[in-house]
């Protein structure tokens, strides 16, 4: 630990005297690559590289005089552990009396000052929020060099990992037809061009995947589409013959990554050109001449609509996962206490579950297989160092899931391993009840998740209790395993069109949970998709289907605080567990799966 | 009914006549005084005297060729039955494929042609809409003239109530101590200038009642308030020398009614106004050559949070209410199928209960008194031409409220009459659980109506039932029964400051229901008094107090339907409503409700 942190202030301090030689006063480092990505390859890791912390969401900006980290509730325990010993100092956003990154540089920007940052890392709405600052307080910006890059001897390499195609077996969808609707879009917004960074949204309209950023099968890449034609901003040598006819026939021109700047800066003046300022790049927008017409990504809600094919695979996507998770819980149950098993060598076991099914490809992102205290930790990731040994008692809590060809799944199981106390039954109980009631929800067509996120919190808000960030997000499919815009959260977005309507074919995971520093955590979570129900005089209905199939954990459940419908709901849902899973089954772990999916 | 219609159809080419004569070729009428007031007095009930719907909510448009009339969910069926007959359409907003009045005026208004309406009875906000429209059609707005002034032969007299000072013992809160921080508002948004329309806001400024609105207590006046003193813009006859002095003291100087438009004229043009484009006529903006700050009245959400003094009133104004209601109630069921009582006849009775009690003012609203199939239209009001006869069975619902000195309520309760069915308990108990569920929300402080109107609307939503109105409004203290910001519903606020954050002292019902067209309607109506629960880690937890203590017809209720919880939150509300009334009534009603608020 001392040697990290003391690493922390040596680079911290290299930071500083390049800022001294350009005039920088402050530099902001926040997670980004040159796409906004929300897991960012290694390449990528400037901010973890100058501060120590690892969680993947984070600002960090250094004065002269001051270094801070701002990250978000998911991670205040292991920011502060990570932080120990460094000069930098936790800045828990959302918390009272906390400032966010833009007040903090409001406060602490000295007049006439130069704030320093790279263009590509910051996006175009926070780079304007820069901007506008350092107009207030006469400074200047200084956005084209990346000093951390400069200072980072033994950085790990670009990423070019080969592309891939993905079939319409998979993708439900050709990307001419996708190609199609986004048109019609940029048409309704009077666009010629449109710009589109996002390297999610790339991959699902070319039908393409790749590997540029672990866990998430992307290929770094910048795209604009036109009325004509497409151009795909991409490093050569990671396509193959079968992409380049694939690009030819759908009119995909292929550039140099690079030649995103030079390509923006020399669209007309005269044109249109739709591109999500949250999402592109500082640099990009700054090399515009044309009209920006500022809004969210078409693509965004059109592939959190999952397609009637993109559903049938995640749905057998889901039984392949839930075999191989209880095949996982079935071997945890009856090893523990019996053999040594620590928090890493059952997130291995369970890898290992999921290499067997068909059509796996990755981990949609790495397994949390967190004991006791470390569940507390909402986002722990169990390294060499911390990896516990698991013992006959309390929780172990795996959050996990896979990527296959058809599908990604995101899954989270609280498992007693033994004497759990009464309060521990509780506790798993509400988040139990949080989570079924969610999924329970019936409402009218144009709901949000907002509406919803009641449900699910309101157990736990009965008991003064809370979980520090939102109930569940969209679902990319073979892709980020986090994807908006759906969400279930309570606060509002501060985006006027955030917070989108809840729209039959996009799933969302519910998983509440509750976090007691120090003790343990507990947190269920299911995906759900939304989907019709009845329409009638009052409106079109809409309802939930759980398509994660897993059995959640009976020993740890008080059935006497359960209501009789929530116990019904539970019930009901097991059954479908046992239905669904029993059959890829070896005949001793179905009689497990019998026995932990049985009626209370 | 046919000389009632006849005579909509001849009001309306009288106006088509007028507009003719002034080259108008479409004429808006909205529902609505010079101050965007929600109900209005006789004199300016024009809508209602063009298109026969009496109902408190609506906009007529008149072209040469059509008229239509639009009103909200709440108003559907009554609306449908007043216009039998007449040539005027109803339009159902919020319905789909109906257009909103704008989209109408958009579609149907000619190129180059005059759009005309009263500017004083359309706010600024509106008007701009219109502009904008008339704009693109490089057509003409003619907002100078009130032609249905013109052809309303026997229009009632403007109103002119006596106005009277509220003392401190009841508002709490000195005139001094409001206009400062009324004035710290206008200081934050740097406005020299406060024009403030709206007669509650000017009322609970003042500490001045009056009684221009019927069961509104308000007096018809227009405020502007500087830095250094304030104007009163108000009929000089309705104040008498109490008044005056009090006005002298707070540096209020009193003007014409009428001089609102010059003051407004003659502020300087470097001067900063802050106003609600939403409430201020169009007419009075349109005067202003001074910047205008367009943003919400500061006002607004001062008095919807109610103060202690405040609330310790109301609560005691909601134990006579009760113990009136309750009289009222004990009354009806010993009495029904005994002798002969009416929809109108049951209300009077009520009335007089109310009468009684002390500080009684008015009716805080015509009393909705409505028998079987009545009851399916919201906002019913009995006429004589409606008037039903009770009958031993079924329900009848009733939806009233008194002004006192110290406070005004609204409560609903819908009374079994005898011999109900299965679906009628059934949908009663529903309703019944929607309203404990949300009375019994406890929630991190931040959450907005939006966020809790699923726990009132659920347990309908799961039917695949609902109701197309809000789940609760806010109330004035003596004021109008219906107040901002506060409020229950599920749809969004279009205003990007709407659906404020529930405040502590905010007084706000919750009152589902089910309306089912020609058969019978339910609502169960309570107050709830947003207060602090425990501040702990996860932040401030808010909870409600419900402060309308009247039983619930245990003979509608089906314990079976309702979870333990919801049964011993019932039990718990009617162990404090008789613990409330039962000092204040005689023995045989004590008896009564004692049996009424049983446990079940």
């Amino acid at each position: 630990m001392t040697v990290r942190t003391a690493g922390v202030n040596d680079r911290i301090e290299k930071i500083r005297e390049e800022m001294k030689k350009r005039g920088i006063t402050m530099y902001i480092v926040p997670t980004s690559d040159f796409h906004e990505s929300e897991y960012v390859g290694d390449y990528f890791k400037t901010r973890s590289y100058l501060t120590g912390f690892t969680g993947s969401a984070g600002t960090a900006v250094i004065t002269l005089t001051q270094a801070g980290l701002w990250t978000d509730g998911r991670y205040f325990i292991q920011a502060k552990q990570q932080l120990k010993g460094s000069e930098v100092t936790l800045f828990r956003m959302g918390e009272e009396g906390v400032p966010t990154v833009e007040e903090f540089v409001r406060q602490n920007l000295r007049q006439g000052a130069c704030l320093g940052f790279d263009g590509r890392v910051v996006n175009a709405r926070a780079g304007e929020t820069y901007e506008e600052i350092v107009t207030e307080k006469q400074g200047t910006i200084a956005a084209n060099e990346d000093l951390a890059g400069i200072i980072w001897k033994d950085r790990p390499p670009f990423p070019k990992y080969p592309a891939f195609l993905l079939g319409e077996e998979y993708t439900g969808e050709s990307t001419g037809n996708k190609l199609t609707r986004v048109r019609e879009k940029m048409k309704e917004n009077r666009a010629g061009v449109h710009i589109l960074t996002s390297l999610y949204d790339i991959a699902w309209l070319f039908n393409i995947r790749g590997g540029d950023i672990a866990h998430v099968p992307v290929v770094m890449s910048f795209a604009a589409v036109t009325m004509e034609e497409s151009f795909w901003f991409v490093h050569r040598e990671v396509l193959d013959e079968e992409i380049l006819r694939y690009c030819a026939q759908h009119r995909i021109i292929i550039k140099d990554y690079e030649d995103i700047y030079a390509y923006a800066e020399n669209i007309p003046q005269d044109q249109k050109v739709l591109l999500d300022k949250r999402i592109v790049n500082y640099r990009i927008c700054h090399s515009l001449k044309a009209e920006i017409i500022a809004k969210r990504n078409p693509t965004e809600l059109m592939k959190a609509v999952k397609n009637q094919t993109e559903i049938r695979n995640i749905r057998n996507a889901h039984i392949k996962d839930g075999v191989a998770f209880t095949k996982f819980l079935y071997w945890l149950k009856n090893r523990i206490g019996k053999e040594t098993i620590s928090e890493m060598s059952a997130s291995d076991y369970l890898e290992r579950c999921r290499q067997e099914q068909e059509l796996f490809s990755d981990l949609s992102f790495d397994t949390i297989s967190a004991y006791g205290a470390n569940a507390a930790m909402m986002h722990y990731a169990a390294t060499t160092e911390t990896n516990a040994t698991l013992r006959p008692e309390g929780f172990l809590l795996v959050d996990s899931g896979g990527h296959y060809l058809d599908g990604s799944t995101d899954i989270t199981r609280t498992i007693s391993l033994g004497n759990l106390t009464r309060e521990q039954k509780e506790l798993f109980t509400a988040v139990c009840r949080c989570n079924l009631n969610l999924a329970a929800a019936k409402f009218l067509y144009g709901c949000r998740g907002t509406n919803l996120d009641i449900l699910a919190r309101g157990p736990l808000w009965s008991l003064g209790l809370d979980y520090k960030c939102g109930t569940g997000h969209g679902i990319g499919y073979f892709l980020n395993v986090h994807e908006g815009p759906n969400a279930f959260r309570w606060r509002r977005s501060a985006e006027p069109d955030g917070d989108c309507v809840l729209e039959e074919g996009m799933i969302t995971t519910d998983e509440p949970g509750i976090y007691l520093e120090g003790s343990y955590g507990i947190r269920t979570e299911n995906e759900i998709l939304c989907r019709k129900a009845e329409k009638n005089e009052y409106g079109q209905f809409m309802e939930f289907e759980i398509i994660t199939y897993a059995p959640i954990d009976l020993d740890a459940i008080l059935p006497e605080e359960m209501t009789a419908k929530e116990r019904g709901l539970l019930n009901e849902y097991h059954k479908m567990v046992y239905e669904k899973l029993s059959p890829c089954l070896e005949w001793e772990e179905r009689e497990w799966l019998r026995r932990y999916t049985r009626e209370i």
